[in-house]
């Protein structure tokens, strides 16, 4: 039997089958009451996702795209930024950054590790920067970053700070608000659990002021005009919206507004501490420090000898779940396990058995039911 | 009874069910086997559909991102280029190409009308550009430009030609490599009838020698790193590409190659033709001058003091069928009937009837019937 593999990947990740449905219903043209209706409650809703009463921008375009639009909107040639990596998603950022001409300074972290918000003051105090750009949780590495202890420094301060929550929003808590974000970005297909294709961005009145004195060139990121047409009595797009995805994205953050947000990090809490604790109980150690590791994605090193790519195959060819594998210098060192969005217990019990399978072929010792114990135990 | 609107609209244009069904597929990774083998046989459709043997890059972004992406990736800040507008669209890549710092020299012809290519002649021996910018059908006015005859200006030059083909591209004919194209960018959304969210270029021998020269700031719309993940042995794309969107834009290529592409710009040339014969039965004026009139839209003048958003107001909310208004000045004195991609005689019809009643509603003396017949002798 051909059955699709279960997507325990830090995204795409898997889609509720009520909103692949939305997203197959006949196309409706754009500059129609009815799609101002859809589009209206997308707003409203990911302004109760984003945990922010700012303007939440849509950009027909994956999280990469938003994260361009962070680069160019608030900026000019030449202004000093900070870009803080503790992985490839951060490198990312810094390198837009540097190629629109940004004056970047990088503060890089150890991968696996996330940046003491102490540094980061430390930082912010010797040099005058308009912009501190941040990842929420790295993918690449598996560690979240502490927010909202940055967040209180950078608001004592004349600094933006932009957050990258590509791979956290809506399944680790962002106060954006509260915390004094000026700027978050995500993308459609991670813990929103929405097909790829949509980027999202909240923009604080700290945020619209820069957008305003901003001399980067720009058109399709222009969150100004993004704005304008957002504020319409029938708010609408500047250009052709993806009609599809929105109506598809709208229906999932329905489902997780009816969850419930506390009740929604809690499960992506509960299914990160069932997966973490049967690592351990297997043996293997994680690849991202103790006080950093994540809610949505579990990063494993590879013990001595085993290569984790082989691991990802076996677990994706004989027992159908994927599981993303390291990237760049990581390659076949660690295998992550993502566990966010449309994901609940039954999807981590079978991935552990995978796990266990795949290391016992690999040669590595284990007591098969060890990890799943361990799991079962949390769950 | 709520029956879904027919879109006679120039996009986003109606979907076939079978690609809505392939857009609701259980959602893959990127990074494996099975995309890169929908992704690579996408790729193939779209060279036969551009009419190509070049690369197709596929951009996850409406139509004006692939605009975006033609200014950026093949110029550097202060190349000369010119702009021939016809339209609202012609002005749009204009105003994209100032915004990034091109010297832009504009050749803008009266709306409605195609620009002639001993006009393109000229203004080419006068300057030197590097580019010459071109809508292939300018939606805003149903004007189609004769680009075969403006590519066999461009080849005997050192100029590189860049068409706008987002309304046009898989329902006019465009023989991108015989006529000598360098880039041509369209969108999922109109001819190709796929759902709006992507966007696509082909791109010559000679861009890609520009692309390699351009020191312009780019990130998202870098043709180079895309063209890198496109020639894997197993093609990717460099971010996170709209995995459900290319399912069913790669679906939707296959219909339209399985009909035939000569077939399709009959079929669009033969709608084209019956709605245009109905326009003129009805007495009605052509906003589009005779020799430029398009096979994707058509452009109705409405006659003095009447509205033209009244008669779409009926024709949606009485007969439910959309078409499009006027746009900026324009706006209640023309109404445009898209008759591209999904669009069979059926639609024609319908789309008639309602014109001849709301027609009769606001005032103007019509026979019921003439223009139904009209277009029934076509078809």
């Amino acid at each position: 039997m051909k059955k699709e593999k279960l997507l325990m990947t830090p995204g795409p990740t898997m889609i509720p089958a009520v909103v692949s449905m939305e997203e197959g219903m006949p196309m409706i043209h754009h500059r129609t009451p009815e799609y101002s209706e859809i589009f209206k409650k997308l707003n409203e809703n990911l302004k109760n996702v984003f945990q922010t009463k700012n303007h939440v921008i849509t950009f027909p375009s994956s999280g990469t795209g938003a994260l361009e639009a962070s680069v160019v909107n608030f900026f000019s040639p030449g202004d000093k930024v900070l870009c803080v990596s503790i992985g490839l998603f951060g490198d990312r950022v810094a390198t837009i950054a540097k190629n629109f001409g940004l004056n970047v300074d990088k503060l890089s972290v150890t991968w696996g590790e996330a940046v003491e918000p102490k540094v980061v003051a430390e930082a912010l105090e010797k040099e005058d920067y308009k912009g501190l750009f941040i990842t929420h949780n790295e993918t690449s590495t598996g560690a979240t970053n502490d927010i909202e202890s940055i967040g209180k420094i950078t608001r004592e301060k004349d600094v933006l700070i932009l957050v990258d929550a590509i791979s956290s929003l809506g399944g680790i808590d962002l106060q954006t608000d509260n915390w004094g974000i000026d700027v978050v970005v995500t993308g459609s297909q991670k813990a929103l659990m929405a097909p790829p294709g949509l980027s999202f961005m909240s923009v604080s009145d700290k945020a619209w002021e820069a957008a305003e004195k901003s001399t980067m060139p720009k058109f399709y990121w222009n969150v100004l005009k993004a704005r304008e047409s957002l504020e319409k009595p029938e708010p609408q797009n500047p250009y052709t919206p993806a009609v599809s995805l929105i109506r598809a994205a709208n229906k999932a953050l329905e489902l997780i507004l009816e969850e419930g947000l506390e009740e929604v990090f809690n499960r992506h809490k509960k299914m990160a501490n069932a997966t973490q604790r049967a690592v351990e109980a297997m043996g293997l150690e994680f690849f991202t420090a103790p006080n950093a590791r994540s809610y949505v994605i579990t990063s494993i090193a590879m013990p001595d000898g085993i290569d984790g790519d082989k691991v990802r195959k076996i677990m994706s060819q004989k027992y159908g779940i994927m599981v993303a594998g390291g990237q760049k210098d990581l390659k076949g060192k660690i295998i992550r396990i993502g566990h966010m969005g449309y994901v609940h217990y039954g999807d981590i019990i079978q991935t552990i058995t995978a796990l266990e399978r795949a290391m016992l072929e690999v040669g590595y010792p284990i007591e098969i039911g060890v990890g799943v114990k361990a799991a079962l135990d949390v769950l």
